[in-house]
């Protein structure tokens, strides 16, 4: 049988800034009983790596622009977390409805700028996207290597909104150790005809999959995939953003 | 530990209008070595369900308008099949880059209408989506609770494009036996703040854990999740449509 699993790592404490995610993931395996194989695939929720790398900030200390209060006016919202997004967007895609879409500096197009207000430790606090989720991961990689001398492939993941469908579900915003893409062209389907535009998005699949044991609470952190066959690939899960020139909607 | 699976269905034969998928399901079922529990949910793709509906159409006897031909010629399209697709349309989108995404009938938003040519067993054939993939996933779920005894859940899923993210993505266009949506509004994070725009599209993570075993050439048209805990509930993937008005991208 052809079988994927996914398991939910438990046993992961509140993460605070300067904490070693690797060592902390290291003891929520062994706390779930889990032992990383080569070729698994871990999946982590970026809350917890930006926490670890920092990437929070004190509202308190964060002096809104006019633009930021003007914004937060129209739309009942804080102008010190309207600050805070407009900090990290290079472009506003649209702003209706309360709603900001941007595109952040490393080109993400998402709400907020995936700015989190909620699930940090105390009130007040922003939690960022972390600088370079690519990074992130393949540090995380290279740790567990180190640790437990498996090569595993490491996923970095957000929830994110979009358009046309409601409801939001996982994105991959830094990979380490496989291609996130499969790249399906030039093979044919069962009628032998080539398959013309056939590239998945792997890796946000597997974001998916994942996030659906990652209570939203923020109890599960990280997940394992077990079984899924990928080649090893040194790659950036930015090829994950649609070029703009090929973007109907921005 | 919590763990979910997801095991691919073998042995399905090519689906031809009429054929009682169910019973060809149950025969795949057979040949994976894989017995259907309560609580597992069943995910089809939608190509062997429409073909099994006979949702086939045959390009030679499709007459092109004269708004398909102008758009075929514009953007080198086969003028038949831009036709059938025009038949799907209730409206366009977005038309550019020769791509045509548009809210079908039923108000799914996507390229083409979601009308596929490849997969077809012969040439100039276009294959429609299922008319009510809804009915189409409780006549599965019906059906397999009379062969075999038990509850499960069945979504029906397409692989979709979308905007901002390169790379295509499963979807769910139907279900049978559970919500599609998780709603953790009311909810509290680990700091004991509620969680207020919280509402999961767990349909689609799971379409997506599912397409992870889905060859894109056909082979697996089916895929058993197994662990995953729900509710029984009878519902319909439209609610994953966001609503025209929440919508800044339509």
């Amino acid at each position: 049988m052809r079988t994927i699993s996914l398991t939910a790592i438990n046993g992961i404490p509140m993460i605070k800034a300067g904490d070693n995610l690797a060592a902390l993931i290291a003891g929520g395996l062994e706390h779930t009983g889990l032992k990383l194989e080569n070729g698994d695939i871990l999946v982590v929720c970026q809350k917890v790596v930006s926490k670890a790398e920092g990437r929070v900030l004190d509202l308190r200390e964060i002096e809104p622009s006019e633009f930021a209060k003007a914004l937060a006016q129209r739309w009942e919202k804080d102008p010190r977390a309207v600050e805070v997004v407009l900090r990290q967007t290079n472009r506003i895609v649209r702003n209706d409805h309360g709603v900001i879409i941007v595109e952040t500096g490393p080109g993400w197009v998402c709400a907020n700028a995936g700015v989190d207000e909620s699930n940090s430790l105390e009130d007040d606090r922003a939690i960022l996207l972390p600088e370079d989720p690519d990074a992130s991961a393949r540090s995380l990689r290279d740790e567990l290597r180190r640790r437990f001398g498996v090569s595993v492939a490491v996923l970095i993941t957000d929830t994110f909104g979009r358009p046309w469908r409601d409801g939001l579900t996982e994105v991959c915003l830094g990979i380490a150790g496989m291609n996130p893409m499969l790249d399906l062209r030039g093979t044919t389907d069962l009628g032998g005809r080539e398959l013309h535009h056939t590239v998945v998005a792997i890796a946000d699949e597997i974001a998916c999959a994942a996030g659906l044991l990652m209570e939203k609470a923020g109890a599960t952190p990280a997940v394992v995939l077990r079984g899924y066959q990928y080649e090893p690939y040194e790659g950036s899960a930015k090829v994950l953003i649609r070029p703009p020139e090929a973007d109907l909607f921005r």
